[in-house]
């Protein structure tokens, strides 16, 4: 299934996809795509309705991010050998954590806000994680059935926030407008092999990150499991898994997001994103 | 005021200690201390409330954590000299900031669970701040307008997890149990100079932590103005502000807790916290 949540931003209402593309509102089943709704007898119930019967969104509907009330959105730094070259770094010998705030997420189409002050706004295509129940100390053999579905994250930074700041990335990562998610939630059953899809991000058109999910350090499963050791993953958190090759930092010279631009970006099976870069109080 | 949740983990309500100590049931008037329900508006309807009136909480009930549905909780690094200078690390010329996992958080005076693999769990005795409404670019002037109120924090950290797996922090600080937060809520208003306040831990009777928030390099107005910067916080968040010295990584040799162990730890007008530390699945 593809879950979308549609409407207003902080009033959205849970939806799915349906054969013809068309919303199909299914607040009447659930009450959202959050926490304990994101379980698979949950999305059992989900599969088991008549979407033919249900109403469907208003076609000019706004996405809204595909999970509401996030706990945690976890990341994984630099998981593309090649990010992590051309960002200058070695590559990690264990998977790299660090948090984006909860409230930097938003819709996969809204725009991204430069934050005041701001000089080196940058972009990141990543496939994300969405945990469907709690798991600790889970196996990564197991991992994947701790996993509700896939989205697409903008897992947009400030790039001097978050290297020149202190140390620690969470600065540079979290700030409103920062986590664009979405265009859906694919349920876990429709992706056969989350190790095997391409993925890419334009800005103004032109393609900028090329890559696929095979080339990364630390595969999803790994990646879960080794956080269940660390923490309790709860239903509803977030994990965004590090981006291929192609960020503006990385560029000669480097460049950066402007008031004006336009940022696409998909990933295969899980759609595509678009946001308009605007100024904060702009 | 001061605010406590009680009540079994997962199912606390909210409660108001009156003139005699005892906790009166608020469950009829705000449904949760979290999110919106912390605003000024909704604390001064607990203000005006006859708390005789209202049901006395079994005299033996467990107390939750102070905060319900924490969206980020947010950590200071090194903010006091003397914790820096313990750590062998330099005075930050900026705050340090990381994540703990919401789902660290517990009661007050809740077990202390020391996960599988561990061998450096210390301690740190800290006060926290409770956001009481959403704040974003506030200044430092303005920013305790932002706060509804403050407590204590056992900033409880695996040592080896935080510091040498990888870099970033957030890694050592996010065990279940990690983050035992209370037992009061204290409204701003009851504290009249929050960088003026004793603080202590002992474990099994024996003082190791010895502080007063004067000595912190950031102050609390300071840090939340900080914060608000680089992300918006929203109410509910809590943001823990750091350690003064006597931690067990800084002794020599170092001490780390074990199964079996008992820290207490207070911070003047906040009141104290206890909890016993057993081994996970132990």
């Amino acid at each position: 299934m593809k879950l979308v949540r549609f409407g207003a931003a902080g009033q959205e209402k849970p939806g799915v996809v349906d054969a013809d593309g068309k919303i199909r509102d299914v607040s009447a089943i659930v009450p959202d795509f959050s926490g304990e709704h994101l379980s698979d007898a949950s999305l059992d119930k989900l599969r088991k309705a008549d979407l033919a019967s249900l109403p469907v969104a208003p076609a000019d509907s706004r996405l809204g991010p595909v999970v509401g009330r996030v706990g945690n959105f976890l990341c994984i730094g630099l998981n593309y050998v090649d990010h992590a070259h051309e960002s200058n770094l070695p590559i990690p010998s264990e998977p790299i954590i660090f948090n984006k705030s909860p409230s930097s997420i938003t819709g996969p189409n809204d725009k991204v806000y430069i934050p005041i002050g701001s000089e080196k706004t940058d972009w990141e295509v990543e496939i994300a994680v969405v945990i469907g129940k709690d798991a600790y100390n889970v196996s990564e053999e197991s991992a994947l059935n701790y996993v509700a579905g896939y989205t697409i994250c903008n897992d947009v930074s400030e790039r001097a926030w978050q290297i020149e700041r202190g140390g620690q990335w969470t600065k540079g990562k979290s700030a409103p407008s920062f986590g664009p998610i979405g265009p859906w939630l694919v349920t876990r059953d429709e992706i056969s092999d989350p190790q095997n899809l391409d993925m890419w991000l334009d800005v103004n058109g032109a393609r900028v990150q090329t890559g696929n999910t095979s080339t990364m350090i630390f595969t999803i499963a790994h990646i879960v499991s080794y956080l269940s050791k660390f923490m309790k993953l709860e239903a509803g958190d977030v994990i965004t898994t590090g981006t291929p090759p192609g960020v503006g930092m990385g560029m000669k010279p480097p460049r950066y997001l402007k008031a004006g631009d336009t940022v696409r970006l998909g990933i295969a099976g899980l759609g595509e994103q678009q946001q308009s870069v605007v100024a904060t109080n702009g």
